[in-house]
């Protein structure tokens, strides 16, 4: 195995080998993975069961982009000559007038055309759902600590067995949503999905509250409150429970229906609760039918990942407590470390035949991504939640 | 039986006598039912098996009114001395001091109050599930082309076999959406729902465009197009479908995802375009609900009603298409002709011992309902479907 280029990190003489870019470019977000090779500051390569090592020693990275500012993106490559780690296992492949990258996300498609001219760079294109999946599968087997659950307040680490992963329901929520039944390595089936997703929360959101950001927005969403514009069923009932049929006087009877009768405009209501409802309503329904979904293939596990999550707690509780309410308990909602990026890991994988046994991984070390490579222009990565800040320390075979 | 008092109509000196008046108050709007009794202008009563004559004719009228107007529904009820219609089978429950009417929703709790002290009635409240799954078997068993399918912009009458009507799913959209099982007379289990429903329609179509009200919204979203705001898989791929998981070019991938990168705010898009978005939005989550809902319950029937709906081509194509789509051909969505007032014709017919037989269409006969009463005021009442402007010709037994 041969790494393509040698180059400088932290300003300082230790070389560091960037190996492999996979990219995940949605209608949201790009999501970039690449590996760095250690630059002998970590601890020795691993050795297989006879003691010889066999591996390359490294970390896995991770950073995101909004797709709107993709020349952000473009120039993050370029500064850190990430470009040069697309291709590291074929060569057989790779002539001097052709440097490829491996894709996934629609936008592998639409974007094609401005890689190629900006960096000289080719998208090679891996499928959407077969990536998603692979990432899913490699983390759920490889990484531990990577499945949680999240029930009133509590982050609950669940230890995975890996000879019962199978099947489970995927449920990746970017812009809109998958919903994916996992029966094995590379089997899987898209069985539903909804586009009242991440892009509906940030662009209803947008409209509605003027945040520039997802991140603003979802900000905002914790000094909100609900009540203040959904229609509960105490507010039909004169604050009472509708008890015959299960509904308690705090339940949503309709989203934003108070602002119906309500003699107030738009300006009148406060951005955080305007915030906190449409999160709510949009956890709400995605828990909803990923649960009926769940239930029609018997699937008692439900991963959730995608970025629309972002580690934010009432997203999770609300999902959550979707699937529980809707379930009577019967079935569990989980949700990823490393949720945004499933589809890069998975493009990422692809470079080699793809199988989870060729990364393994060692160890997760949380790292700031940025202060790990030389930048001399000021990258507008999306920061603030675990995954743009972690790397996994890891081994390539 | 008797009648409680007659009145005139129409400006002339036709006696005409009302009896029974039922109510429906919903979170947003108020639906009345009742009935008169023939002033000597139509047929005969209808004779039984033996040709005895033993039922009363007349017609049913209906009304609705919005619930922040409720004030509005009280001045209808009082002008037209509808009030005198309430326990016309309940004489001996029936004191000088106390009048009631039959009345359902959360409303008939909420605003009893209300009704006591500015027409000195009482609410008899009934179950709201129980008055909308009485409502439905009513008008399924007992109504002539009630139920119809609607694709490609064509309305088709289903014959219901009624030794066959059991079991089905009746969906309920009114502010919010309820969804029941229904699998006889007074059989029935409420299974599902979502707050994602006509008040979310309305309060976020009044937030984003500032319609002053739901028809007026409805109306906005013929001219619209949602391709303006709601992000397609073909925007994300590059104009291409994305045919693996067998997602073409125009589906929707994203509710309102568009409003994320487009470089405008809510003033910059057309009110015509939003209320599209959302109306499709919700329609859509609505069938794909509604058809998960049936599979799980083997239902192959599902019935649509509730005054969201209102007729609306767009609306009905939504769901009916999503139920199609989402159940690849294998159900299909039915809506109601009365869909508004299952509720408020359930109330109604519990002024008796409830059983549909004790009410008997003749006809149904479109007949402006405001001008079947004399009217001294501007009674605000809404118009604009065929719900609100048909009479039934029936008999009461």
């Amino acid at each position: 195995m041969e790494h393509n280029r040698e180059f400088e990190i932290d300003g300082n003489s230790n070389p560091i080998q960037i190996s492999r870019l996979a990219l995940d470019i949605g209608g949201s977000l790009i999501k970039l993975v690449y590996f760095s090779r250690n630059s002998g500051d970590d601890e020795d390569p691993p050795k297989d069961k006879v003691g010889v090592s066999n591996g390359v020693n490294g970390r896995l990275h991770f950073a995101k982009f909004e797709t709107a500012k993709i020349n952000d993106c473009l120039e993050f490559i370029s500064a850190n000559k990430l470009f040069l780690g697309g291709g590291f296992q074929h060569q057989e492949n790779c002539t001097n007038d052709r440097r490829f990258i491996k894709a996934t996300g629609g936008g592998a498609y639409k974007f094609s055309e401005l890689f190629k001219e900006k960096l000289d760079i080719s998208l090679e294109k891996e499928d959407e759902m077969d990536c998603l999946v692979m990432g899913a599968n490699f983390l759920l087997k490889a990484a531990n600590q990577e499945a949680f659950t999240y029930l009133n307040g509590q982050k609950e680490f669940v230890q995975i067995d890996h000879n019962d992963l199978y099947p489970y329901l995927l449920v990746n929520i970017g812009s809109g949503v998958s919903m994916i039944k996992v029966d094995g390595y590379g089997k899987y089936e898209r069985v539903s999905g909804t586009s009242v997703g991440g892009g509906t929360f940030w662009g209803l959101g947008k409209l509605l509250t003027k945040c520039q950001s997802f991140d603003e927005l979802l900000e905002l969403s914790h000094q909100g409150n609900n009540r203040a514009i959904d229609t509960l069923v105490g507010d039909i009932y004169g604050g009472m429970d509708y008890s015959k049929v299960g509904l308690s006087s705090t339940t949503i009877a309709s989203s934003f229906g108070k602002a119906i009768s309500d003699n107030k405009e738009l300006e009148d209501y406060k951005p955080e609760d305007i915030s906190r409802s449409l999160l709510r309503m949009i956890s709400n329904n995605i828990g909803q039918i990923s649960y009926l979904n769940a239930l029609r293939f018997g699937l008692k596990r439900i991963f959730f990942g995608g970025f629309f999550i972002r580690g934010h707690s009432y997203t999770m509780d609300t999902i959550a407590v979707a699937v529980h309410f809707w379930s009577k308990g019967e079935a569990k909602a989980m949700f990823l470390r490393h949720e945004g990026f499933l589809g890069a890991l998975g493009a990422f994988m692809s470079y080699e035949s793809p199988s989870p046994d060729n990364l393994v991984v060692n160890q997760m070390v949380p790292l700031p991504v940025n202060a790990s490579l030389v930048t001399d222009t000021n990258f507008d990565t999306l920061k603030g939640d675990l995954n743009g800040t972690e790397s996994i320390r890891c081994s390539i075979y």
